[in-house]
C-alpha cells in the first residue's frame, strides 16, 4: 500500500517534469527526482503505455558513450480545458499535456450586464466545441478556469468579483454542470494562475519568492513565497491593489476607498493623466498612450512617469515585505511598465532597505494575455499530476451520472 | 541507515511536541505523530533515559480505564542561552527545555555609541555568568540570539542595522567566538523571531498566518505564511515598517525616506502628537501618554487616535495581503495599541476588501517584552529538536577546539 503510494507519487513527478520541462532525459529526471534510473525506466515504461509520455533518442550530444533516452510529454492523449474570465474577454482552450494550447475560442465580454448565467452559457458553449474537435482517443483529464476576482479554493465559488460585480456566485460549480464532462472545474483568480504559470513557464522560473502584478482594469497580484502561492487563510492573499498609497488625496477606487494602488495606476488613471476622453477605455486606448510616449508625446510620457512613480510606491512596498528575487509586470502592465521603469526604478532606490534591493530583477511577463489561461489549464492538469494513471482510467471511462446527459459525457477510450 | 533516521526524526517531533506542549498524553502523541502507541513508549524511553522528558500518571481524567501516562519535558537536563539585542535592553536568559526562563542577566542599553565589540562582549559576560550558575548535570544544547536588524540567516551577519548603526557586522561569529562554547550562535531578527515565538507559546498558537508587530523606536515585523517565516530570497522579508504610507507629506524615517509607517507611528511620531519634549525617548515615556490618554487628558487621546489612524492603514494594507487569521501588537505597541484599536478597526471596514477581513482577530502579544528573548531561545533549541539524543550527545563532550580555552569549556557530564 506504501509502496503503492510510493509509485504513484514518483510517476505524477515524473509526468510534471516532462509536462513542464518539455523534454527531459532519463539521467536529468533520475537527478531531480533522487531515484536511480531503473526507476525512472520502470515509471516512464508505464506513462509510456499509458499514451501520456514518449521516448526518443537525443539529437547528438557530442559526449562520447551512450546518450540517455530524452522522455517528453504527449499532447494528444491527455488534455484539459482551460477558461478565462478576463475584464474584456472570455476565453476558453484545449491544452495539451506539455502546456501547448492546441485550440482556442473567444469572445468580447461587455464591460457591464455580464452575468454568471451568460457568462457559464458562454464558457460552456465553447468548452463543448472545443471538446467534440478533440481527436476521438484523445482525454478530457480536468478543467481549470481563471477569474478576475476573489475565489473561494474548494469550490470556485466568486466571493467577490467587483469586475462584474458578482457576490457569492458559484461559477465553478455552474460551470461544471453546464459543461457535463463529470470533471469538477478547479477556479482561481486571475493574478495567482498568472503568478503560478510566469513561474511555471515564463520570466519566473526558477524564482521561488516571486511578485506578479496584473494590470487590467485595476491591478491584481500574485505572490509566490518560498515556492508556493501565498493564499492566506482563506485563499484571499495577494490583494495588492487595494494597498492603500495615497490616504491623503487619492482618486476614487471601485473598492469604494480612496488611493489604493489600482485606483493610482489603473486603467483610467493613466488615461486620465494622458488627458484622454473620459468615455475612453480599454487596451488599444492604452497602447496609444505608450505609443505617443515613444514617439515623445510630451503629455503622454509626463503620464506614464507620473503613473510610474505610483507603481514605484507600491512596488517598492512590496520588495519590503517579500524580499522578492523577481517583480513581473503583466496585463497591460506588460505594455506600460516600460515607460514607467525609470521612475518605479528610482522609488526602489529611494525606498527599499538596502539589502532588500541587492538582487532583485524587473521583468514583463513572458506569457502574455495568455497567462492567466495558462495558470488556469495548469490548475486542471494538477489532478492529473497527483495520479496520472487513476485519472487517465477515470476520465476515458465514462462517467456514471453526467449531469448534461449522454450526449455530453466524455467520449470513451476506443477498445 | 533510512530506519535510523525516521527514529532520529521522530525522537524529535516527540520532544518538540512535549517542548512546545508542556504536559502531553502518551495517547495524545500518537495521535499528532500518526504513529502507534508502542513507538511513542519506545520514543518516550529513549528521551527519558537521556534526560530529556519524564513521565508521570495523569492527574484522575474522570474515565474509566487505564490512562494515558503524560510525557512531560525536563528543564533540567538541558538548556540554551538566548541573547537580545533591543533598542533599549541587553538581554541574556538560560532558558530549559520546555520553554522556561530560568535565569536572566540584563542591563539597559544606551542608544547610541554600542558597537558590536561592547555589544557581544557585554552579552558573553553575561553568558558565561549564566552557564557557570548552571547545575553541574546540565548542558548548553544551543545558543540564539535576536537582533533588531536585518540579518543574513547562515551566519547571523548583521547587514544592516540601523538603531545600532551596523553594516555588515559578523555579530553571530563574534559572540559565539567570546561565549567560547564550541557551539554556533544562531541569529534572527527581533521581528521575525517575535512573530515565530507567539506562534509557538503566544496569542499565535494554531494560526497558519499571522502578523506580527514589534513596536520600539521605528516598527519591525514578523509575517508567518501557511506555518513558515516569510523570509524572502535572502532572509530579508517582512519589512512592513518600511512600507511607505505617506508620500505627499509623510515624516522623515530613519532609513533615509519620508512616510514610513514606522516614521508615522514609531516613538517619535507618537511623542510629537502627543506635544511631549522633542528630547524625551523611551517606553515610560509612551507609557505616560498611554496613562494620560486613559485618564482622558484630549491631547494624548487624540495622538493616538492620529497615530492609530496610520496604523490601521497598514495593517488594512497588510491585511489585503495576506488574508491573515491574526494580527498580533508586540514590543511597545502591546502598550499603545489599545488606545488606536477603535481607529485601526475604522481603517480595516473601510480598506480591506469585503472577503478578507471575515475572520481576522487583532490581538496583543501574549509574550510581552520576552517575545524576542523567547523566540530566541526556540532558535537555540532547533538543532535538539532535529536530533536529540546526537546533540545532547555532542554537547555533554568537551569540545576539542574551543575558542575560549579550557575554562570556558562545556561543563563534562559528570561520570
Amino acid at each position: 500500500m506504501v509502496q503503492e503510494e510510493i509509485r504513484r507519487r514518483n510517476l505524477g513527478r515524473l509526468l510534471r517534469h516532462v509536462h513542464l520541462g518539455g523534454s527531459v532525459s532519463r539521467a536529468v529526471l533520475a537527478e531531480r527526482m533522487g531515484v536511480n534510473r531503473s526507476t525512472v525506466m520502470a515509471l516512464t515504461g508505464e506513462l509510456t503505455a499509458a499514451g501520456l509520455v514518449h521516448e526518443k533518442m537525443p539529437a547528438d550530444t557530442g559526449r562520447a558513450g551512450r546518450p540517455s533516452l530524452v522522455v517528453r510529454p504527449d499532447a494528444a492523449r491527455a488534455y484539459v480545458l482551460a477558461f478565462d474570465v478576463a475584464v474584456d474577454w472570455l476565453v476558453a482552450a484545449r491544452v495539451g499535456l506539455g502546456g501547448a494550447i492546441l485550440d482556442r475560442r473567444q469572445a468580447p465580454r461587455p464591460r457591464a450586464g455580464a452575468d454568471l448565467d451568460r457568462v457559464a452559457r458562454v464558457l460552456a458553449e465553447f468548452g463543448r466545441r472545443l471538446h467534440d474537435a478533440a481527436p476521438p482517443d484523445s482525454v478530457c483529464v480536468g478543467v481549470g478556469a481563471s477569474y478576475c476576482g476573489m475565489i473561494r479554493p474548494g469550490d470556485g465559488m466568486v466571493r467577490y468579483g467587483p469586475e462584474l460585480g458578482w457576490v457569492d456566485q458559484a461559477f465553478g460549480a455552474e460551470l461544471g454542470h453546464r459543461l457535463g464532462l463529470g470533471l469538477p472545474v478547479s477556479v482561481g483568480n486571475e493574478a495567482h494562475l498568472g503568478a503560478q504559470a510566469e513561474q511555471q513557464r515564463g520570466a519566473g522560473v526558477g524564482f521561488q519568492n516571486l511578485i506578479y502584478l496584473h494590470g487590467d482594469v485595476g491591478v491584481g497580484g500574485g505572490i509566490i513565497v518560498g515556492g508556493k502561492l501565498l493564499n492566506g487563510d482563506g485563499g484571499y492573499g495577494c490583494e495588492l491593489g487595494h494597498m492603500l498609497v495615497n490616504p491623503n488625496d487619492g482618486r476614487p477606487c471601485g473598492c469604494g476607498s480612496r488611493g489604493c494602488l489600482e485606483a493610482e495606476v489603473g486603467e483610467r488613471a493613466l488615461l486620465d493623466a494622458a488627458r484622454r476622453p473620459a468615455g475612453l477605455t480599454g487596451r488599444d486606448a492604452l497602447r496609444d498612450v505608450v505609443t505617443d510616449a515613444d514617439r515623445g508625446e510630451p503629455v503622454a510620457r509626463d503620464a506614464l512617469r507620473r503613473i510610474g512613480d505610483w507603481l514605484g510606491i507600491g512596488v517598492a512596498n512590496l520588495i519590503n515585505l517579500f524580499n522578492p528575487g523577481i517583480v513581473i509586470f503583466g496585463g497591460m502592465l506588460r505594455d506600460t511598465y516600460p515607460g514607467m521603469a525609470e521612475p518605479v526604478r528610482a522609488r526602489i532606490a529611494a525606498n527599499v532597505l538596502p539589502v532588500a534591493k541587492e538582487r532583485v530583477r524587473l521583468r514583463t511577463s513572458v506569457l502574455g494575455d495568455d497567462a492567466t489561461l495558462v495558470g488556469a489549464a495548469e490548475l486542471g492538469f494538477s489532478a492529473l499530476m497527483a495520479d496520472p494513471l487513476g485519472v487517465l482510467t477515470r476520465a476515458a471511462a465514462p462517467p456514471v451520472t453526467a449531469a448534461g446527459g449522454p450526449e455530453r459525457r466524455l467520449r470513451p477510450t476506443p477498445p
